[in-house]
Parts: C-alpha cells; structure tokens; sequence
C-alpha cells in the first residue's frame, strides 16, 4: 500500500493556496505574475501588464503601481514620463494566486495607453459575413 | 549610412498592430494568449485564463468562450460540467494584441470560480502594520 501523505500534502497546499490568508504570489518561469489594471470609479479595464517581484514589492509598498516592463527588460513606474500615475486602491489575488487585479485611480488626463487612450482594448473582433475576422475600434 | 528601410519597417509593422483593423492575435512561446473574462452586465472581472489558437476560433465561432487549461493541457468549453457556460457579448483585444478581453453572460448558477465564488478574485492583499502582507477575503 502506497502512503497517501503524497496526494494528501497536494491538497493542503491547494487549500493553503485558495483558501488561507497567506499572500504567496506565483511567478511564471519569467519572474513575472500578470495584473490586469482596472479604474476603480468605473470598472474599466485600463490595461494588462506584468509585474516581478520587486515592481510588486514596491506597488504594496508606495501606493503607486510598477510593472516589469517586458520589452524594456526593466522597472517601469507607470506614469513617470506621462503623468498617469496609478495609484492603487485595491490589489486582489485569484484563486491560485498566479494573477491580480490593480484597482486604481489614475493622475494626469486619466488615462492609461501608450496610443493616447484611455483603455488598451480599444477595438472588438467582428466575424465578417464570410467569416473573415475584422477589428472595429469601440474607442477613438 | 546605413538604410533606413528597417526601422521604417517595424515602425509600419508597430502602426498596423496598433491601430489596423486586422487581427493579428500574438500568442506566447507555449502558444497561448492571457484572456481577462468580464461579467458584461456587472463589468465584474471573473477570471483570468489563457486560450490556444483553437480555443480562440472556437471562442469566435461558437459565441461560447472556450480556454486552453495549462494544468490538464486540454482545450476547455468552460461549464462543460459545471453548467457556468460563458456566452460571448464581447471581444475585445489591445494595443499590442497580446491580450484579450471577453464581455460574457454566465449560464446556470451565474459563478466562474471552481472554489464556488462568482469571481476568481476574491482575496485583497492588505499590509499589516508590521509590513507583513496577508489576505482579505473579499467574497465569501
């Protein structure tokens, strides 16, 4: 007879991870956890972004949200050059604590897109009456 | 001096990707792209998960959001045992079309966590006044 110490240790951990009070963020094999970003007067999703441990360290920390910029390979506190800094309300983590959502309020004009709009999802995906797939923008 | 002709080139390849009208999904290495699911008539996020090449055609010809589950490897027609079936109302993608959002109505109970609650997203992350972070359930 095999123990059941194994399977049973597999669940506790998954129960610790969904059900404790213990914050125990998981990076990818990038040193990265996603945050989607959200404007928290309006529900709005502003953006999708990647934060490491240290851009997460320093958003608890400050108040002010950081992500690990993926193409610059580098610490990015949003807003520094633009002015729209993120300043957050609530940080939430699902279930097996591999994703968060930033709640914030954002400085400047309020808005969040390297293109000068407010969200990054500015366009929907059509299917064209030939099936052919298409974007329509919902944003200018 | 050399020529010109290549930054040009990614500047045009950037212009098409952000503001063209054709949808051009980037996946990752594993072949996957992060799609945030979003109760359309609460604007609530649910969930965060990842969709293959499949899924997403799927997702898009079906009208019913499909994802690629990491953990069983497996395409998954979320609600397929639960009933939770996610209707699309919306898709939408971002700048870089790296990322996705789908605007959803929940079938049967209305819920998208496999814990039971509506959202994934049901624990703050809170710092105590020793610098010690720990969780808040925020859903029961």
């Amino acid at each position: 007879m095999t123990s059941p110490l194994p399977s049973a240790a597999i669940t506790s951990e998954k129960a610790n991870l969904e059900e404790g009070l213990a914050f125990s963020p998981k990076f990818d094999s990038h040193g990265l956890i996603t945050c989607v970003t959200i404007e928290h007067s309006t529900s709005e999703v502003l953006m999708l972004a990647h934060m490491d441990d240290e851009a997460l360290r320093l958003t608890i920390e400050t108040g002010i949200v950081h992500y690990f910029s993926r193409s610059r390979q580098a610490l990015w506190r949003k807003g520094d050059t633009s002015g729209q800094v993120q300043t957050l309300v609530t940080l939430l983590t699902d279930c097996d604590q591999d994703a968060l959502v930033a709640r914030v309020s954002v400085g400047g004009d309020g808005k969040a897109c390297h293109t000068g709009r407010k969200s990054c999802f500015y366009r929907s995906v059509k299917r064209g009456e030939n099936g052919v797939l298409a974007l329509e923008f919902t944003q200018n």
